[in-house]
């Protein structure tokens, strides 16, 4: 049995598990105010080419998130998301727990776009209704779509001229950044948005999220928030240790990419097949549409998860790769298909 | 100028306000705990037909609506909503302000039935996603429709069934009791829902709602959650006086039943010019869907909201007819009309 | 029986229910955005001498409180106020449900001074603790007391200094501006506060109070919160009227001498009885201590509160007076006091 | 430069890095739903005696406490702790911010009594207030106190009987079960909790505290709370794994045994010098009373908290010893100690 089930099965990447264990007996400062975390800090300064920026290493995402948002808006502001986004269906309501409204835009790609958010804009209009404060997108998003720099940048320069803050979920940002479809770096990201992350957790980390936060309305007192929401870790060393090393070379990419490459190779095999996929990713989540009739074979070889029936005969599912999966599985998982695939002789 | 913004424009019928001097400079127990606010409990407990409910008197409207929701909620917990519904779209997230989420449904007549909630609960399937667990529903609707008792009937118990608590907003129950379309009675939604309200404001009180706790699993220590939400009056009395007398004879159906004769006058006039309406409603609010070139003149003479725009040319406007309604204002609206609807000769 | 329990048991002030009356069926703009509304503004900026403060009249205290606490602090950010505060002590944790934690200062006569704010402040010092952020004090405070000029004065310019927002709670405004202690005025007031209230309720108004902000950064998006906290009136025209009543002349200011002139007899006669007072109130709340002995006797003519026994034989009551106070009932509760007080023959 | 300033300073025990290592590759479940969580409740059930316990490891300590009181206890309940209680002083407001008061106990000791909480229940008496729900302690408590067998006894039958949960915030039970003054077990404080967690972050592990739900009214839903409080780690496994090394054999025992054992050689030194302590800790936090005199010098060699100032001339101190701490350092500390501490010749 080997498991496509997600990006965040494995432990971390050993380089990593390796640089934890070097300064294992080393005593430091707690509480993310440490030598490490300073250096990972300047790492991710450089590669954002922004060292104004600050940047708060947060264990997980939805901690993240719910710390963002309830953090950035004022008790009448809500969120923009796309209907699928992870704040809206994924997180047991973590945002409204801080107060706030998640207005959602119906999108096929999983993307917002000027339009979608000028037409919730245009239908919030007194003081009866919430007023939208902030925009949250994903990126790769929750279908595995991911955002162009024209997308992004059309995106974030509306949002400027309506008071919007452009918040981006980077939780899957290694994998945007290294797909073939790429045409962003984290050096224009920090440009086109006020706040984002860059995901730890499902690109080799223990765990970890790096917020960068761009725009100082943001930024004052933000360490009370981390440690109201429960957010700053006693050892936040630990994860300074992991993003310093994430960022000390391109490991951060080479996990990524290894892992979009791993998606490759389950793509090509899928369309080979003939079958369709539900949305068109590029990363390393995919979601083929498949015959009812081939999956309990399939389930019996590999773990992934079933997302919805698309009619009486056919199941989306999801396949996820991360920088831990191994190639052979992944021929291993295509010959699979295509043996289950053959029109029967 | 004439109103028929909606149905609040006007302070309180002359029997309530009579009440209210009557009693003027009497000493009362405060925080609702004196004796008109006993006998208005006894009354309504009369006309529920069921002495057992709890019953408070709130101030107002989305202050009932948050408490409700608020006190019956564990944090993961969710409310189920029509996408139209009044918690949804003009509270301003009072409702997430006390951390819940609303989800919501699309329903073409601003009504909820058991498959509508049915697919919601079937999407909400372990614990990273909310958990539904009330459903709120209003009566009449925000677009002037209602239930019947067979609709009723079937949600409740399709909620029963799923562990789900049902609660009425009646900020329109009037409306809906004395529509040439109902069937229901407060006996009968007392059997019915867990909790609902009956409106007050909107049907010539001052202010004022009467809650009605069906559901013993919902009436622990209410008075607590009232007062810390700023929903306990201090004059309390001056509520119960209110309610007093809007149940001592026929005082609240009377009210309402003159509101829906007025919307008929107008909705009789407004198809005779041939127009439809946006919404089927037979009660005191009216959705007519009208030609953009007479909207500058009806507006000379009368105040009513503009909703939305359904083509280059037309507009659905609301027109909100109330106990205070002057029947000679109707036929001067709808004399009005008619010779803006007439065929250039 | 005649009640001293507090001064809100009575409806309202005859001329304010007659203003009532006489706008009874009159069509007003509704949300508090009618004409009377507009009036009674007028008159309160010209009373503070200011017409750039931003005016909203607010059904009840406890709502008041909550929606100028939760909407002026940011999440980690909390108010100060002293152990015998109503936000502290009496409000069911409304301020807390908000989000926000109240600091508290031991108090005996119930005000706060620089000395006793500073204390928090320097006790409060990193990211793990709340920041004080506001300063809530009250005029007359919960025991009676009242601020000077100069206390106030030296109380806003610590708060300026320190960047602490200072909030005044008015509920009893009437009755600190009309004692003979005071040397304040609500131009003062509005000079040295950032956001204070007049209280309408306890003051011959049938609900209402009237937050005046001061300070610009409070003022933003205010009815937002409003209708978001459930304390924007449908019907808010009838808050207006009543304000515009209570200064069009001098009523306001009428009603509180009033009641403090019966406080001031009860107080009299209670000195001579040779009783003394837990708090040295010269408003309209009184704080006797007397002997347990006489006090079923009294509970058989007067109503009234028990506050706490001071020893095994004695008891803190307070007695309350307002604008409604009937004189005679006053000189008949000290004839029974001195009755029972005298020395057995 | 060696630094007693806290027992977090240091990752993780060796044994348990290893184990994270040697399980590094492994697919594993995510959300805690692996073997390896599996394996430690299992541990942690056979430890505390009763395997109807759910058991949850959550990343933190704040994350834990805000966890489990916002869901323990309805909008209007409060939590009680001493005044200096972790919630109280150290979380930033995090208790606040789930909507709920802390009401708090001056105890010099740091510990709570049937007697402490009794008053705060007499002062607790209606609707007006808010309702004392839950009971919150410490063992050790954040002055280095701790509960004994009799003490928790007398607390847990008063809380049952006035219908109170008793939580036990164990971050630092290691050093409490193992200190001289102990004569509790895991399974005791299992029968005389309704709630209590063992700390892992303080004891050897990178990350991880596991929370004991012994009260089944405690029990509902409590993944959702999890989830939705950004506390269910994806890589819980990771968690599972220390938790499982700690229990496998006495490993946690000994960990906080050597801690405890540290701080009794700095304790004996300091007592040698004829130094009193602010507290009476026989674990590992010491709060000595110091001359200011030698804290310059002090600080040269070694990292320590100051406290507060008990006069002009002394100030308090706190030194914490743990899992990590090398004797040889607090042998240095003492020696150092007394050449600063002789009399001038």
């Amino acid at each position: 049995m080997y498991s496509f089930n997600n990006d965040y099965s494995e432990c971390a990447h050993p380089r990593i598990l390796d640089a934890i264990v070097h300064a294992n007996l080393e005593q430091n400062n707690c509480y993310s105010q440490d030598v490490h975390t300073a250096h990972a800090i300047q790492l991710i300064h450089r590669e954002i080419e922004d060292n104004t920026a600050d940047i708060h290493i947060i264990p997980g995402g939805t901690q993240t998130n719910l710390l963002v948002i309830g953090s950035a808006l004022r008790p009448h502001q809500a969120v923009i998301a796309a209907e699928t986004g992870h704040i809206n269906v994924h997180e047991t309501g973590a945002i409204e727990a801080t107060g706030h409204k998640v207005l959602t835009a119906a999108s096929p790609d999983g993307k917002l776009t000027p339009d979608l958010v000028k037409q919730i804009l245009d239908s919030h209009t007194d003081e009866h209704m919430v007023m939208p404060k902030m925009v949250y997108i994903s990126n790769t998003t929750e279908i595995g779509t991911q955002y162009t720099l024209a997308e992004l940048t059309s995106l974030f320069l509306f949002c400027k001229k309506r008071h919007l803050y452009l918040f981006m979920d980077g939780a899957r940002m290694g994998a945007a950044l290294t797909s073939p479809a790429n045409d962003l770096t984290l050096a224009r990201i920090a440009e086109l948005t006020d706040i984002f992350y860059i995901g730890g957790t499902k690109n080799g980390a223990m765990c970890g999220e790096a917020l960068v936060i761009l725009n100082p309305a943001l930024k004052e007192d933000f360490r009370f928030l981390m440690k109201q929401r429960g957010a700053m870790f006693a050892k936040g060393f630990i994860l300074g240790i992991q993003f310093k090393e994430l960022f000390t070379d391109s490991l951060f990419y080479d996990l990524a990419r290894h892992s979009n490459q791993m998606a490759a190779i389950l793509r090509k095999g899928i369309e080979e097949c003939g079958y369709a996929f539900d949305s068109q990713s590029v990363s390393n989540q995919l979601f083929p549409i498949l015959p009812d009739s081939i999956l309990p074979r399939l389930s019996e070889e590999f773990l992934f998860s079933v997302q919805k029936k698309t009619d009486d005969s056919h199941t989306v599912i999801r396949l996820v790769t991360s920088w831990a999966t191994r190639e052979e599985e992944t021929h291993r998982f295509v010959r699979l298909l295509k043996s289950l695939s053959q029109p029967n002789p």
